[in-house]
């Protein structure tokens, strides 16, 4: 599988889209904003540019995709109106795999331009976009380019499936039962990955320029640990109950594993230590309840079944590579017995992902 | 009707894509290309930039989107290396409206860098693509940010449909019988774009960038000439035998012009130095046949068919125009009758689109 190739949240606007069950992600930016707007606030501050470029690496397709560039344009306008400053050119870069569906977030973007604008009144901007496909572990900007830089559950995507999962049998992902190669082969990946990452985005970053990472992780240094592998565990039994039925072959199941990899906050501070380029100003964890409607007030019931949106969410991040994988025909049976899963899980224990967030600055 | 949400070349791959009826637009390119390639060089040489951002505005979706740019990085190379200067790093940005297919551009382009790269060997760029979508009547990229601009039949389109053209009954865009005011409305709307986006450009090039547009235009001074306004003239030809047949209902066709305006050089000319952002370095004109196949060795005999293939071609630009205002449900119908009149003219006329070419660098 060519992760580049494959890898993509489902387009569009429909029943199974991305753009329709993505909730869990915009609370994850939502959550963690305060770091990210204090990192811009510090960069702008310091500078004082004429022309302030942001990225948003794995930006999606849908409610997302420019939420969290729009409050962090809106946080140093209000800085910069505070100061007295004429307002810089803004440039928003918005990054994600070719598979992307950028032209659904092109067709919003005038109508956003003309909110963004109404909202910020006299004196803002411009503000420009740009769609930038590719993958973020290449270089994907020109040298000394960027200011700022966001990133939100996109880096525990890995740019390949690790080499050596063969003794994964019975799972698809790291799990209590994998063996400790299969451990270390995405450990390894991870390193690797995430050091290409760094390294890339310290050519584009200008001397003092800041980045603010959020990666879907875990608190434990066990990688095999519940709080990181479970969400894929549930989807394995599925698999798994489905190749029992002679519906999947087993070998077509053994051959699939997740292209991810949900590091500890210990994990991710080592790596940029040893990449060297980088700073690092915080390192926080925060968690999220699998089911982004836990704890809201919501008019219509279908929200109360929370296997069901946990399922939907899963499939809007997953279905590509399984398709990929699989083939069509199977998905809406996997999902639907995910669900159920997923639904029967939750009543009885409490499901979160974990979130690790790190701050950091170029150095000069 | 929006232009600008309307207005876009067929997307995808199919039989009725801009992407397999192009092959008109891909000779303009290559006939005006010696130009192009003389105005980059001699801004590559003037100030040798370690990054040099070329921009291509109106770059459609299919494989002419990335021909022109490709060409202009290659001739770029080439001097580089016979004058010993390292590579400087590419910023190539494709712009077109927001209806654009640019979901197929950015899956073509890992294949198309991969071929680039190994095209030009080592010590090439590195070379960074992205997408802007929007019209270029506004601004679209940052301050003083660009080298070079390109654009190929693209300037000929509108932003709107001219005021004021009630009185051009019978005819969809300028003809013969289009009376005074619509003529002059037109270019009233010619002269407002076309000032508006030289100031824009003005503003986002270097000081000494350069500029190389081709527009589909006429060499004579009359706007209603037959030279460019005829393979409309047949078009609503088409549409008024299927007024009269009760097809279409008449108001519908009256109501329905074309935003686009075929200029003289003169007109571009004059147009250039009353904004005064810009010296012009050429003028020039050329022609291409309507049918793209015309002198040409093909295998298939479906390309004999001219009227056919200029049919298909007018069909994948003018489509989404159509459908805005008229439905789907005429299009099949609309663009067969159109393949037969077109024939018929072929086989008595000469029939030629004029191209208008000007080469311009910003003023210090």
């Amino acid at each position: 599988m060519e992760v580049a190739q494959v890898l993509h949240m489902n387009g569009g606007r429909g029943e199974t889209s991305y753009a329709q069950n993505s909730l869990v992600q915009r609370k994850v930016i939502s959550i963690t904003m305060r770091i990210a707007e204090e990192a811009i606030t510090n960069i702008y501050c310091n500078t004082f540019p004429t022309s302030l470029a942001i990225a948003d690496l794995g930006c999606s397709s849908g409610p997302n995709t420019l939420y969290a560039v729009s409050e962090l344009v809106k946080v140093v306008d209000e800085v910069r109106r505070k100061l007295g400053h004429q307002s810089p050119e803004y440039q928003v870069l918005l990054n994600d795999l070719p598979g992307n569906d950028f032209n659904a977030i092109f067709k919003s973007l005038a109508g956003f331009q003309e909110n963004l604008k109404k909202q910020m009144g006299d004196g803002f901007g411009p503000c420009f976009f740009a769609g930038v496909p590719g993958s973020f572990y290449c270089r994907l900007f020109r040298a000394k380019s960027l200011h700022f830089v966001h990133s939100s559950y996109s880096l525990m995507w890995l740019s390949r499936v690790p080499e050596g999962l063969e003794g994964n049998k019975g799972n698809i992902y790291m799990a209590s039962t994998s063996p400790p190669s299969v451990l270390k082969a995405y450990y390894m990946q991870f390193q690797t990955d995430f050091t290409l990452f760094l390294k890339c985005r310290s050519e584009e970053l200008v001397a003092g320029g800041r980045m603010v990472l959020t990666i879907l992780g875990r608190r434990s240094e066990d990688p095999s640990s519940k709080e990181c592998c479970y969400i894929w565990e549930l989807l394995a039994v599925a698999l798994n109950e489905m190749v029992l039925e002679g519906i999947i072959e087993e070998e077509k199941f053994d051959s699939f594993n997740i292209p991810q990899y949900t590091p500890s906050p210990f994990e991710v501070e080592s790596q940029v230590k040893k990449e060297g380029s980088f700073t690092i100003d915080r390192l926080e964890v925060s968690q999220v309840n699998w089911n982004a409607y836990d704890n809201e007030v919501y008019q219509s019931a279908a929200f109360e079944d929370g296997g069901y949106n946990v399922a939907k969410c899963m499939r809007a991040v997953a279905e590509p590579l399984l398709v990929s994988h699989f083939g069509e025909a199977i998905i809406d049976e996997v999902f639907s017995r995910y669900g159920e899963i997923v639904a029967s899980r939750m009543s009885k224990e409490k499901t979160e992902f974990v979130n690790v967030t790190v701050s950091v600055t170029r150095k000069g």
